[in-house]
């Protein structure tokens, strides 16, 4: 048994998230990772070297048999059902894109209606359009605008440039593509009327993954026999795990967040529940070691 | 005559904007503008004295009996009929909100749609609300959110609170707080949609201001005597004028602005132009200085 922890399976300051395990597994490239530039203008290698984190053991030095992930549910399912443990069958598909508009900086009280090219009000139009296309679609689509910025971002100027992220999440590959697919057209029919230039970029992109049927199993026969509530379940956020699925038999197990509340200060999942997940952890990494008889 | 420049015309930094004019003018409190705190979360008293510009003379020691401020016009009014002066009859009303909404900061992927508390879906939705408030209302209202800040601000976190600017103006005080009361409604409307919270602090309100008939008819003679093209108009923009229109006969007078731009440094006025205007307000000056025996 090894216990492996990832960096960057966030995301949040480097684009794409699991990114350790992306390079790990070889759905990555590693040295074009360590040059992924950050929000704040830093690379991934840089930190690396300054936190004292880039190691000089070989990617890939260390393979997987099999591979399980405790985490949080960061959803409210578990809680609102009364469940202890989740046995997740697969992850969520995942696209983001950073879309860069490009309009004219102009006075907010003599330039006329018709005569802008706002870049402020074609991003917050393209906001209202994911929030549109999730509902119209309905099932498990999301879609998130988390980052807006405007330049100059100033009360009295039209903004002349404004960079949105889209987060577009589904279980079903189709379905994701035809969200993509819809969101595309929103933002180019927004672009023409306002008449400003928009330029995207993929930030990451994910395919949605089924976990292994036989670990999947054993998660959820290891909860019942220690004696806690189990349910099936998809997972709606991403994690390391998936980066695994295509490469060895792999699975996740989820605990309870209180109030569904994740990505924020409040996140919070009461002791016995951790203390569950990690037995749960425990005796599937045990059941898989004994199988191949240990090493 | 005295030649006047006034401190922070444009509000950008520190609000409100006209701050220089209007407490020269006694229609802002002094110690109270020197406390306003900037964008930068500094004040402007603090500003005043790290450059130098914090003076002794008492605010109002010296008083205008007619005041003319020569401006570019910001707008492309006079480049697309090919006149070279504006006689500016008055200005437009102003008035800038801020808004602070505050949601659920939460995981974008295993949230489902309908638990959201989004803020930034909410600026979003109230910048699409006022530009549509100045299509159905049409004639001169325009509407800008120019600024949008979101918390966390992060490709995969519904955001928390968000913080936009609404800049609305019209030369019709009734159509005005009509735009002001459409907008209340919009805003209310959304946040409950939403279930977040909102705090609205005005940043600046102005009424529409009519120049002195007497000064803008003398503005436009002086324009025709001196063989320039001119033409009555209003102001899209504020400016210093409008403070000391209601103590003593005020005017402006505009020159064109290439392309209607400004707010951008892209911003230009031909010398040809600028020393026309610059023409006009000396002769205004001296008409004026003339009628009461000068001083």
């Amino acid at each position: 048994m090894a216990i492996g922890v990832f960096s960057n399976e966030e995301g949040a300051r480097f684009a794409p998230d699991m990114m350790g395990s992306g390079v790990h597994q070889g759905a990555l490239d590693l040295d074009e990772m360590l040059e992924s530039v950050g929000i704040d203008g830093t690379t991934v290698g840089d930190n690396l070297r300054r936190i004292g984190y880039a190691g000089e053991t070989e990617c890939g030095d260390v393979r997987a048999r099999a591979f399980v992930e405790l985490h949080v549910e960061q959803g409210p399912v578990l809680e609102e059902q009364g469940i202890t443990i989740g046995a997740v069958e697969g992850v969520q598909g995942i696209s983001w894109g950073e879309h860069t508009l490009t309009g004219v900086a102009n006075h907010a009280g003599t330039t006329p209606m018709r005569l802008r090219r706002d870049a402020g009000f074609a991003a917050a139009a393209i906001a209202c359009a994911a929030r549109r296309i999730a509902g119209e679609m309905g099932g498990d689509q999301v879609a998130t605008v988390g980052a807006i910025t405007l330049v100059p971002n100033l009360v009295n100027v039209v903004a002349k440039e404004a960079v949105l992220t889209v987060d577009l999440r589904n279980t079903d590959e189709g379905l994701l593509r035809e969200a993509e697919a819809r969101l595309a057209d929103a933002v180019e029919r927004i672009a023409g009327d306002e008449g400003i230039s928009v330029a995207r970029r993929t930030l990451a992109r994910f395919e949605p993954v089924d976990f292994d049927p036989a670990m999947v199993g054993l998660v959820e026969a290891t909860a019942e026999r220690l004696g806690y509530s189990v349910k099936r379940m998809p997972s709606g956020a991403g994690h390391d795990a998936q980066m695994f699925a295509p490469n060895c038999p792999s699975a996740m197990i989820f605990v309870p967040s209180r109030d569904g509340i994740s990505h924020n200060v409040a996140e919070y999942t009461a002791p016995e529940d951790l203390r569950a997940g990690a037995d749960v952890l425990l005796q599937v990494l045990l059941a898989k070691a004994n199988e191949s008889g240990g090493r």
